[in-house]
């Protein structure tokens, strides 16, 4: 089997007719809108139920290597797992970016058996829910440079102006632009640029709104820019609330798929955990909450950042809380951050391992620091050992932490019984979840607390710019939202170069923004980007497609 | 009724399944993918038949006002109309751009009684076609750019770009940028723009493809711009042809959607007729050829400009005929082109119909220089007069035109049933057809030909930037392909002031560039824009939507 690819693997499978799954997930045939035979948007006002009495599951992961653990796999397997045991199971995931599919992932879906169909369509444009955030986004600066343009009644400042085009695409070249050059016809020249979709403030208010109505309201308060004389300027003054919307208005309805077992998958809204807040929609999770007595779901990279916002944003802003927390684990991540170079993951190395399983144990810490007990899946890959196995399981064991070997990408639901199984313990036990910090908390101090108690930080550094930020949040009223750290996934401090456990380090915190629409405050740290840039080969020179519209190079 | 809008009309009709529509229209249901309960897109592969006994009825126009004169909603309202006479038949569109949606249009699917349903998501993302070819045609800036930044294998030229971005918007400020400033890390600085998705080459390749190989065969053909040496670099051999063909393989798959009186109607690739085209995709309209006994299709804006293309272009490449051309003109319009100012186009004044009418008949010569016989159809308009109306009918007779006083927008198809016996006296008699130019004669005597035969004009100045550009495409071998006019729509002319029927002018080419995936050279003339800007208040201000998805504000 090690010879097919995740595309060929998953081109095997007998998928079945998407109105098949959503009969056996309780879902109304007339809730349904199909999109092809295998992919469905639901309208929610169809759906009946309460959300309040099903099992939240959460699956995060120690920081990863660059090439990923596995941890949509974990998801989609330990889903798969929950209904071979024949629980009543959904799984929530993030829907895949094309910038990545198109530069070094190939696809997102997770691998092996333990995978989301159609692969295709999900990697593929998806129901067109990035296409609509994008056009939103991009609408909007529309509408700014166009009222610059036309007399600026609003007293816009160009320089001011802090809303970014996007694109679904890594595109170095657009990271800074300048645009409205060629004279008085082609608007105001000003410095702009361009983010990744996942980055647009849109595709958060879109993943944190309850229904139509509150992101409408949450549009209409987005902050793009400031006058002349400082003040913020709101997509409500442009109003263009209704019409940005109006664009939205298909893309806010989650979508329904499947697992190659046959399990129902909602997968929707797919913000980037280091760049934003890292969690799938509220408004899928709900639902999901509102069919399955298990929800499983996922959140971006660690538990430092997905985890951590998961925790402090997604769980706040729904008023629910995480019954248990998996943390996805791989014997490779753990060699990478005792100090193995990833060109050497494939050797053994016990030794390695125990340098860098205090990574594991930080996130193990963490998930228990929010009150939910973890447990550790240990993703199983071809090159581990016995060796190295034993030294995971054991090291587990003596922490007192529950533990499984997951065969998931190998044997699909069937690899990841054991691991449900302990999962089940957990959800039997009362949990004591709680968030980091209080909204009355000031900024600064968020971000303190999140650093030292998360990341294992002694505390933060802010320059002179997010000093001056924060006062201006101060002097807007804007102090009570939550913190989203925009962060490197790959160490637990804003050094992607520090693995294993780091400690002595300051965080330093160069740009501090006020998403008043999602109703975050984004602090950046270390040189992290919002535009991804393409590889000197990008996956896509490896990319086809038949006559018959069959693909290739998706991995 | 007057005081409906045509979002209101279209919301109160009792919109048909689209399986039902599919299976009057002989479309086997395994050949529907769904979108939703009303739209759907068709596998071509399952559409068994011939394409060459249909007849294929070409609505075109004489110059419009800037308003419009109808030409969808007399489209719809004639395929109506055959629908009602019993008649097997088909109505193929483009679809509408999001860029006019949301700043002057609000909407393009017909109007009143002859729309096409269901019309917010027609207007709206429509199936994500635009957006695909967005995203290809992106993806393709971005592995350029990415090109050059890894060490340029290639030794393109950044000066010599001539592949633009695009969004699916109006958006002035993009119409000249800078890209890749900030530093090594963010790429090689230079000149770039952004066009409107529907400029895009690959929306031009997705309309005149034929199946996907040929589709990726003329994506690997385009030209993205040069090399130090002058030499022209392709996308072949950057080698993401299949990435591309990946990304459009459902967008290639035309759209089956209805007419407000059930007809079967396909909305497939939309490129504007002043800027490329101007017709829908030859998939969507060789499928209605297969299914139905009338294919009744529109192309962009007045004979001039979309109809001199579809025939020039399209039937070219399709090899097909049309079988009669109806030419909507309005009395608005033909008073306009009479010298009546736009504000004063609602009062009576036969003199001016009698000035503008000289518009109209260039038209009805246009197409019987390409060998088939017109059928004017008079659009009503409630400000119309009894005097106006008897004066054009009667100078309709006294040409020998076949013309009908067509009430569609009012009565639905009812209302173009005259019309429709009209067009099926052509259709009964032997046309003969012939493109106005052979492939072999040089580009700029096909410029000449054009300009003189169907503008009127008396010849073509060459800028020197022109005379160069057909040196070089005569250089590199692009000689034989056809010529897709960029003109302004409201005149004859390239000068958008000079209305009815000019003479004595010369129309100037400032730039000829040729489209080697499209397969055609385009000759831009005048100030003709490949990105439109918003007007001071745009449509988007008037937009809403309701808790339940309904929208408001799309006319």
């Amino acid at each position: 089997m090690a010879q097919l690819t995740d595309q060929q693997i998953a081109a095997e499978v007998d998928i079945k007719g998407i109105e098949e799954i959503a009969e056996n997930a309780n879902i109304p045939h007339d809730a349904l809108e199909m999109y092809g035979k295998y992919k469905a948007k639901i309208d929610i006002h169809k759906i009946e139920g309460n959300e309040k009495d099903s099992k939240v599951v959460l699956v995060s992961a120690m920081n990863p290597t660059p090439a990923g653990e596995g941890k949509s796999t974990c998801t989609v397997g330990l889903a798969d797992a929950f209904n071979k045991l024949e629980k009543n199971v959904m799984v929530a995931l993030r829907e895949p970016s094309l910038g990545p599919v198109m530069g070094i992932k190939g696809g997102a879906t997770g691998g092996g058996r333990a995978q989301v169909l159609p692969m295709e369509e999900i990697n593929l444009h998806f129901n067109g829910d990035l296409h609509a955030i994008t056009t939103a986004n991009n609408a909007l600066s529309a509408f700014i440079d166009n009222h610059i343009h036309h007399g600026n009644k609003l007293n816009i400042d160009p320089r001011r102006v802090t809303w970014k085009r996007v694109l679904d695409m890594n595109d170095r070249a657009l990271r800074q632009v300048v645009v409205g050059l060629g004279g008085p016809s082609r608007g105001v020249p000003r410095e702009d640029g361009f983010d990744i979709t996942v980055a647009s403030e849109i595709m958060a208010v879109l993943c944190l709104a309850s229904d139509l109505i509150d992101l409408k309201d949450k549009l209409s308060k987005i902050v793009f820019g400031y006058t002349y004389d400082r003040e913020p300027v709101t997509v409500g003054q442009l109003e263009v609330e209704g019409a940005l919307a109006l664009l939205l208005k298909e893309a806010i309805k989650p979508n329904l798929v499947q697992t190659m077992e046959g399990t129902p998958a909602l997968i929707h809204g797919g913000p980037f955990a280091n760049i934003a807040h890292g969690c799938n929609s509220l408004i899928a999770t709900n639902t999901a909450r509102k069919l399955a007595d298990i929800v499983v779901t996922e959140c971006g990279f660690g538990s430092d950042l997905g985890g951590e916002k998961f925790m402090n944003i997604k769980a706040r802003k729904g008023e629910f809380a995480p019954d248990a927390i998996v943390l996805v684990a791989t014997i490779r991540a753990l060699k990478m951050n005792g100090g193995v170079a990833k060109s050497d993951l494939g050797e053994p190395n016990v030794n390695a391992l125990k340098e860098g399983i205090v990574n594991l144990e930080k996130h193990i810490e963490n998930a228990r620091k929010f009150g939910v007990e973890p447990i550790v899946a240990l993703n199983d890959f071809v090159t581990d050992t016995d060796e190295e196995r034993d030294f995971v399981l054991s090291w587990c064991k003596s922490k007192d932490v529950r533990v499984s070997l997951t065969k998931v990408w190998e044997l699909g639901g069937e690899g990841g019984v054991e691991l449900a199984e302990q999962v089940m313990e957990v959800l039997d036990e009362p949990q004591n979840f709680k968030q980091l910090y209080e909204n009355e908390l000031p900024i600064d101090q968020k971000i303190e607390k999140i650093v030292t108690e998360v990341y294992g930080g002694d505390g933060v550094i802010f320059t002179d710019k997010a000093k001056k930020q924060l006062a201006e949040i101060d002097r807007h009223g804007w102090g009570d939202f939550p913190v989203c750290m925009a962060k490197s996934q790959y160490s637990l401090s804003d050094d992607p170069s520090l693995l294993g456990r780091p400690t002595g380090f300051k965080v330093t915190v160069r740009e501090v923004i006020a998403k008043t629409g999602a109703g975050f405050v984004v602090a950046l740290t270390g040189d992290i980007m919002t535009m991804p840039g393409l590889p000197k080969v990008p996956s896509a020179v490896n990319m086809d497609v038949d006559s018959e519209g069959n693909s290739k190079g998706l991995f």
